[in-house]
């Protein structure tokens, strides 16, 4: 089984790496290769091929396609609040790069087995800000930022890269994943990594949505373990779009305040300083409840509880 | 106001071509120039504008900068069996070309009173073929042909577009429109036209789909009256997916033939073979009914009667 991760110097990207040297199967079966793709790389465990380079580029597509995967993870995208910003970035990664990449695995199909299997990370941006009580697979899709929008494009074509059989994809839609390093990453969420890390340090936070804001959240480990779980799931009788919220937990920021505070001292509570931004709110602090049945049905997992996803978000032993 | 139709050369083009000429106005304002993209143009009215070409070449996009359209109606796309059949080629026209045209027009927006205006012809066969009893604004898209999955991403790219407030989108989704020619047109809808002109002209026909088989009806005629009154409909507390399904008629063959002998004579019922093929009868034999109350209330409309349908669709003057 050959395997390929896009973006993997990224921070999923570097966890998911890291889960599947562990595990060493894929779908069931051993990994023979792995080959990680991004425009930067370092630090790679060894027996990774890297392929360096721009993912839009003649030399990635061709070593990629000599490479030629059974299975690829998806995951390389400029982020939505630097593609918000940046159009024609956005655009060229998110949408041009990613379809570029689709054709060249769809092109490997004729004389397989079975097609290539592709392992889209979408995201929860797809969804949009007027949603009702419970978003279920019926809820009509608006995303509300061009990243969402280019993200629901990709999920499109994959659903149609799968139907004509030359590709076996299925897309995952992300929530917010914690814990992000602290570095600027583009995306307008950093602040619900942001609070892990700053409370967990003993350091002051300004929050920028309330204490009964809601969210969806899930840990980096736990996110790459559902990768990697995404890759061997039976979809023969699956919904052709092919695309499944993963499972969250859904969290008021005072119940991530709390959990902190369970862990690492009672004191905590005291250094976070809410200054609700209504942009930011209106975009990351009301998620309604999340009808995800059909990603439980086929297997795939959230943190379980608040405690446990921080602890696994800060890499701190369960309890 | 500066008019633009693409693929002016087709079916539907050509005949919005003409309503154009004849109504003089679009969205309140009177037509002061009027230009038509296309590969193969002739026949052009006195006044209007070509530009001849491949609409993903940098010389059509660079003419049609120069041009700057306050409305667009961009119609050019490669039908839905011809895309099935040649993916490379649906692929170029109706995703890239179609999003290079929108980004050209999106380049013009800034410096303007309003974002330049685009009507966009998108399709049916976003909905799929596994439809429940009623079709709603909530029912889950799923195409079931490539042209389908392509038309759906445009029209989620220019929700985004117009989100971002550097287009004015508006994208209709044209159920069967007739009666085309009898030519070769790559749309496997054609048997929708040519058994109007068959029956029309007394010659015997065999339907690739049953009596009571149902399917969506509209003649080109009013369906260029949609798109014109399209670029003038109020949007702003619409939805912002800015898709809408155009008001339909449905009917079952059965209907059809007796409408067509109700005008040419009680014969023409003997003239039909009814032959169903599977394929053909899943995607254009069972269409069900369809909410396009929202469609309505913007003053979107059908052809108001079989009948009207059909002589409107055969250039038969009305009763």
């Amino acid at each position: 089984m050959k395997v390929l991760v896009t973006g993997a110097g990224g921070y999923i990207g570097s966890v998911l790496v890291g889960v599947l040297g562990e595990k060493g199967v894929v779908a069931g079966r051993p990994i023979q290769a792995l080959a990680v793709a991004d425009r930067h790389l370092d630090d790679l465990p060894d027996g990774v091929e890297p392929i360096a380079g721009d993912l839009g580029s003649d030399a990635v597509r061709t070593a990629i396609a000599d490479f030629a995967p059974d299975v690829t993870f998806h995951l390389a995208a400029v982020p939505g609040g630097a593609a918000e910003a940046d159009y024609d970035s956005g655009k060229r990664v998110n949408l041009d790069a990613a379809l570029g990449l689709f054709e060249t695995l769809a092109g490997m199909a004729p004389g397989r087995e079975a097609p290539p299997v592709v392992v889209y990370a979408s995201t929860v941006a797809v969804y949009g800000t007027s949603l009702p009580e419970l978003v279920t697979p019926a809820t009509p899709l608006r995303p509300p930022i061009t990243y969402g929008a280019h993200k629901l494009a990709c999920e499109i074509l994959l659903a149609d890269f799968s139907r004509r059989k030359v590709l076996d994809a299925r897309s995952l839609r992300l929530p917010g994943i914690v814990a992000r390093p602290r570095a600027p990453s583009g995306l307008v969420s950093a602040f619900m990594s942001d609070i892990l890390h700053a409370l967990a340090a003993g350091e002051s936070f300004t929050c920028p949505v309330g204490p009964n804001s809601t969210a969806w959240w899930m840990s980096a480990r736990r996110c790459a373990e559902n990768l990697v779980h995404a890759a061997g799931m039976d979809l023969r009788s699956a919904d052709p779009a092919r695309a499944w919220p993963l499972p969250v937990l859904r969290l008021t920021m005072a119940e991530v305040v709390q959990t902190l505070s369970r862990i690492y001292g009672a004191d905590r509570e005291r250094l976070v300083r809410y200054a609700p931004q209504p942009g930011v709110e209106a975009v990351f602090g009301r998620f309604p409840k999340l009808d995800d049945s059909a990603s439980r049905a086929l297997g795939l997992r959230d943190d379980g509880s608040a405690e446990a996803l921080v602890r696994r978000a800060l890499g701190q032993p369960a309890e």
